[in-house]
């Protein structure tokens, strides 16, 4: 594990909400532009932007509101108005979405200004897009919203929406080194997106520090009152190193344990647990419930236009259109079930401190890494955060996610900024 | 209550299922489309039809399926592909859906025909489309599923696919004297619907008879295994008159009172609960979740189309975003508690048994009904079934609502079609 000015450059790349703040109302969109003009051709990140035009036409509303005219992607399976969803499968046709996806819209009326469409896998499934990882192009972005981390990673928007059905969110997140945020299932619309799993998928996003995901919070979910505590006394924390079929390496223990030493530090009591049990028996819930429901959705596209679909994608609707209702049925029961249980699961505690990854981006481009230590959570709906640590011996980045009961999703929020803060002492993002 | 003869006519419409597998391959939608031409100009239950040459294209596919090239309707707020899904307001130079939705896909791979859009009103809120009650032009066919419930009643399809967020199936059934059912929350997919409410719209479907009901449950919902049995004996079933401020009228009491007799002679043990405390609880959960969630799912398009918008939709969104925060966590914890409460609420029941509405549909088209006793099982998210009983004393239909525990929805289809058989035992229907 490297020091501490490795993690100027895990977060220092779009400047900190502060800065913006002092800054001119076009200052962060010029910004954003430029970033995708000079980082985008060996990124790769982007679908299609928006015209400069329309853009420049967006300002003057925006300034004025909280987010204050920020730049943010879309994951290319939202619907943007004006736009095309084209779901990682181009040239297909589409049409034009009319309006924006509610989740759109209600970062527009805060004041944020989608620049355009990030690159997802083929219907956020598993076959990967162009996307490089900005910190060495030869490893993985992560997916399947690549598009979504890596542009925020190499600096061209403080923030994009994503979703996560497996871990497409939190991974990617953690191969481009950047906050990644996964609210709890349900308290999001999703209108305006391409379902793949009506009890799975979730909408969030990716983001360059824990106050650009915040400001994202507040314009996109409710806030439970008497919820919001980043205070770490009296704080009780579940540590788990599992993962479904995968162990995690040395780097990405040690950027774990960091994290505990520092939540300790501020006189948090943290605990290994065993969950394991409860945790395969999800990772089987995944790939049933998934599968099941991945056939029905995407079964419209396959009658249509099954000669642009990958091999992998026509295999796993027939995978999933074999798996029997009554597994279903029980797996869902299962779900059920243990989303309700967060205190048996986590011994009582406030927070449960996770791997995000077995360990930094693999390399290659063939795949975009397993949801082994995402998918049991994706089932559950917890909200799932990944905060980035480090830079591992590699060069790549290293993190931790951490998960909160239920709808605690703000309370989520403000302890990952408090542990940012304390991992990043000199302050940089508070500028 | 008039007598056994008029229960002919609140089913005789359309050719019984058996009927129909015994005629050729295009008889049910060559019957379709001419009972749409004789009927539709009064009734007004189509927006927009597919064309006769792509229809006749899809009948050779869908013969040899188990719908046997079955025509249905869809309301005009899922997609069907080729056609624009206008959401109950025309001329907005909506661009054609590419897909069909998930659901219209599957009854499709069942051997399902889709004809055309049905009415919805103004997104599926409560501006009234043209639809005319097809008993009594004069009355409201109620909503919003105007169409889809109308179209079925007239005879003009055997099923078509609608919506519940409020009481949006259940009532207009009643109204129109057809079978109508609302499955699970979640069990069926929402792709390709305009969402109104994330944690309340339901994909469900009117039907000639429950029959065809289950023909449609059986191409689009999981089957749950030892679940299914149609039988009395040792059925409990519990009975609530209580509507959210509103009284069943003395002709939806004689239609339960008839149903329970029928229960009762074939062995039901029924009684009387009270549960108007919760009922209440969840009218109100209701009215909160609602205003909420359709607030933020209809912000896009009221920021691109206010001018087309009726001020009663307009009104509805500012309201929802007037709702606290801490009272939409509140109302979705009560949601949450009292759907996981089947056992405590119908006091050990396997089957609840309820009005639909206070009474016949009301004269006039200015408003489509409320749903005073729709919207506390949408909120719980359990399966509704609304069955015609009998035709009220104004010539106007009336039947009785039935519920099921969550995920129970292939058993209440059993009971239901018992209860079908015994209220008509001259089996008009089984041909």
């Amino acid at each position: 594990m490297k020091a501490e000015q490795d993690l100027e450059r895990l977060t220092g790349y779009f400047p900190g909400r502060k800065a913006l703040s002092q800054s001119a109302p076009d200052f962060a969109l010029h910004h954003s532009l430029e970033a995708i003009k000079q980082k985008d051709p060996n990124v790769r990140a982007w679908v299609i932007l928006k015209s400069g035009q329309e853009l420049e036409s967006d300002i003057s509303e925006a300034a004025s509101k909280p987010l204050g005219a920020l730049p943010f992607g879309v994951k290319d399976v939202i619907d943007v108005g004006g736009l095309p969803t084209q779901c990682g499968v181009a040239g297909t046709g589409k049409p034009l979405a009319r309006y924006d996806a509610a989740c759109v819209e209600q970062l527009r009326a805060a004041g944020g200004i989608p620049v355009g469409k990030t690159v997802t896998t083929e219907y956020a499934f598993r076959n990967p897009g162009p996307t490089r990882n900005p910190w060495n192009p030869a490893h993985t972005p992560g997916g399947s919203s690549s598009g979504s981390a890596a542009a925020v990673a190499a600096g061209m928007v403080p923030a994009a929406l994503s979703t996560q059905t497996g871990g497409s969110i939190i991974r990617p997140a953690a191969y481009c080194g950047v906050v990644g945020f996964k609210p709890s299932f349900g308290l999001l619309s999703r209108d305006g997106l391409k379902l793949t799993s009506e009890s799975l998928d979730v909408i969030g996003w990716h983001a360059a520090s824990v106050d650009y995901a915040q400001a994202f919070a507040h314009a996109l979910l409710p806030r439970m009152p008497n919820m919001v505590s980043g205070d770490f006394r009296s704080l009780k924390v579940a540590i788990t190193l599992h993962g479904a079929a995968q162990s995690p390496d040395a780097e990405a223990v040690a950027a774990l344990r960091h994290v505990q030493q520092t939540l300790e530090r501020g006189g948090a009591q943290c605990a290994d647990i065993f969950m394991g049990k409860e945790l395969d028996l999800l990772a089987q819930a995944h790939a049933a419930i998934m599968k099941y429901e991945f056939a029905r959705n995407l079964a419209p596209v396959v009658r249509h236009d099954r000669h642009i679909l990958s091999p992998a994608l026509l295999n796993n609707v027939a995978e999933g259109f074999a798996v029997p209702d009554s597994l279903y049925f029980e797996m869902r029961a299962v779900q059920r079930e243990l989303r309700g249980s967060w205190h048996e699961l986590s011994d009582g505690a406030d927070l449960i401190l996770t791997p995000s990854a077995s360990g930094p981006a693999p390399l290659g481009h063939a795949h975009t890494g397993a949801p082994a230590f995402n998918k049991m959570w994706s089932v559950l709906g917890w909200p799932c955060l990944h905060l980035p640590v480090a830079v591992a011996a590699g060069g790549l980045p290293i993190g931790v996610q951490l998960i909160a009961n239920w709808h605690h999703d703000f309370r989520l929020l403000d302890l990952a900024a408090t542990i940012e803060e304390k991992l990043n002492p000199k302050g940089e993002r508070s500028d």
